[in-house]
């Protein structure tokens, strides 16, 4: 039922020649909604820091806002499964909300058993979590708070390039088992000075890498499928490659920086890694299943691939056998890079400022539509 | 006899006006020398990079090119006590090569036993290791490798404020445990962009560390006993702090670059550290001494300093019960950061040159002086 209003006001959309906030309006009058939030527990660390908004217990600090206009806001980490919290209220949510590092992932089955869902919203970016085709088809809109944790990403990215550079974690394991054994860590430490990076994908996360990295004397590349504007591709003294293969064998460092996309996925497979140089250095914060989860590791052991870092894994949160947890000369953690204390408060204001456009029948910044009227944002077509 | 006569010479030179090069002609006929190389071992890595030129092994590269001029070259890592590889050749050493990172400490009574010694070089920056002191009056020259690794360290200091402020090892931590608890992170981890970043001490690696720093929008500080050239500091975009004390509370991040001297020890005891913000993040690649052992220690505890790291401690090696390696929030490591693959090849061929030098009778790069002709270089007066 629902499935057929949403694809019928998709029909009269694609009738109407400027209909942009007709389906929204459809919704916008006063009426009451169920808003369902998944974030990850904050536990004994939700009260530790006032400005810890992207837990369930911080519930992106809009609880007040929702419920004193009549709003229902549920907020759960229960995601998985036919039991699950989140389950429960999809057949009646009108708005989900997620987030990268916890995400709920709306399958094309949940899509089809949420009958009055509207939105999806993405605290913070990246929404593959979402079978974007079903969310497309069935007339929702798909909206992230694009730009939100760019530069917390972008730096975090290259604090892990100076860590496997670096020859970090050797040093601090010796530093805490009361060890001290320079060569243990010198002998593969180097400067990032003189070094070639790599990006592939420099969209605004890479761009913010390139612009950081410039000042280490580096030699710059990237791949993607824009070049970047002249002026600042002069400005940041990156060299444009058009051809990924071509680029990976020239590189000391190479950055993850894509969306994942039916394009990307697996993107990084036994044989492109066997076209990276010997000793490479990988850093992936953009999405786990961008890269070969065994592939990656069988490099790692081999040594072919001489450190590897980066947040992101599939699925999340990653299960304990997860083979990068326990693969050589990793530099891994659980999906953070894009919630520091500074991307939560950005993104929460996104989140709200996205709901009440859409309470308001209001158009989102057109940056922020992943799936807007049953068109897919370009990168996910 | 030999201090006589090194005292001596040096009144000799104080009679000439022109006289820089005199003492070391005395030694520059042709003579064969006894020079000593005090390194950290590289045992089982020794052999696995052809460049690690920088442990005992390696030699610094120059063995072959010493013997062939009939010198005689011992390399040890053997250098504390009496009983001590080191001490036994002390008497006879012309020359004594160390390094920051497995020091040789040359002290007033090892100088005074040194019967033969002209020329204490270091394989690095900072010649704190040994007695400048009693090296004046002993008229020998301390030297060292100014600008080898000054860009190993900036780049070390960079990933080190970030590995604290990001939260990097907590969140290494789960991804080795098999846990996955993004909110034990999330909690108190933040973007640098914005932060407050002090430097004690501008000099060399300071201002590469502020040059760096740039791109991340940061409110840049620093403290020296010199103004940066206006341009420079322009282009940087660092402000000037007369006062150390008052720059203190203003800084989210402070980094330590300044030498070890006698102005310089203890800098940050107890009353200091009370002087920074609540909450602090300390980066000290400088050298272990300029703080207050217990005093960090403590101050990680109470959770007034948020987190420490660096590459230096006193004594090195650092004992297996030395504080730093047990105190929470730490992220220390042994001494590394200037001693990377390419800062050994650089202060391998910076150490071979002032030898050359040394034997031809031909003065060292001026800024490579510690003691020259019974003086001790500027910052250390």
């Amino acid at each position: 039922m629902a499935m057929m209003k949403r694809a019928a006001s998709s029909s009269v959309r694609s009738l109407l020649s400027s209909s942009s906030t007709f389906t929204r309006n459809l919704h916008a009058s006063g009426e009451k909604k169920k808003i369902v939030g998944v974030f990850y527990k904050g536990n004994e660390y939700a009260k530790l820091n006032p400005n810890f908004v992207g837990c369930v217990e911080g519930a992106l600090g809009i609880r007040e806002w929702l419920e004193s206009q009549g709003h229902q806001y549920i907020v759960t980490d229960d995601k998985e499964g036919p039991d699950s919290e989140l389950e429960k209220h999809i057949p009646d949510a009108h708005v989900i909300i997620s987030t990268p590092f916890h995400p709920a992932y709306v399958t094309a089955e949940r899509i089809k058993k949420a009958q009055k869902l509207e939105l999806l919203l993405t605290a913070g970016i990246g929404s593959d979590h979402v079978d974007l085709k079903a969310a497309a088809a069935a007339g929702l809109t798909v909206a992230e708070v694009t730009g939100s944790n760019v530069v917390s990403v972008a730096e975090d990215e290259l604090m892990r390039i100076l860590i496997l550079m670096r020859n970090f974690l050797p040093g601090y394991h010796q530093a805490v088992k009361g060890e001290w054994n320079v060569a243990g860590i010198a002998h593969r430490a180097y400067d990032l000075e003189g070094k070639t990076v790599g990006t592939v994908g420099a969209g605004r996360i890479g761009k913010l890498l390139l612009q950081r990295l410039k000042p280490f004397n580096c030699n710059l590349l990237y791949f993607d499928r824009l070049r970047i504007d002249p002026e600042l591709e002069k400005e940041i003294g990156a060299k444009f490659e058009e051809d990924l293969d071509a680029m990976l064998p020239k590189c000391d460092v190479i950055v993850i920086n894509t969306p994942l996309t039916e394009q990307t996925r697996g993107l990084f497979d036994k044989n492109r890694i066997a076209k990276c140089k010997k000793g490479v250095l990988i850093v992936n914060n953009a999405r786990g299943a961008i890269a070969d989860t065994q592939a990656i590791a069988d490099a790692c052991s081999s040594g072919h691939v001489a450190g590897y870092s980066g947040d992101v894994w599939f699925p999340q949160p990653a299960p304990k056998d997860h083979p990068w947890r326990y693969m050589p000369n990793h530099a891994m953690t659980p999906h953070i890079s894009g919630t520091t204390i500074d991307a939560q408060l950005r993104y929460a204001a996104g989140v709200k400022d996205m709901l009440d456009r859409h309470f308001k029948g209001e158009d989102f910044p057109e940056q922020n539509y992943i799936v807007k009227e049953g068109q897919l944002a370009s990168q996910y077509r």
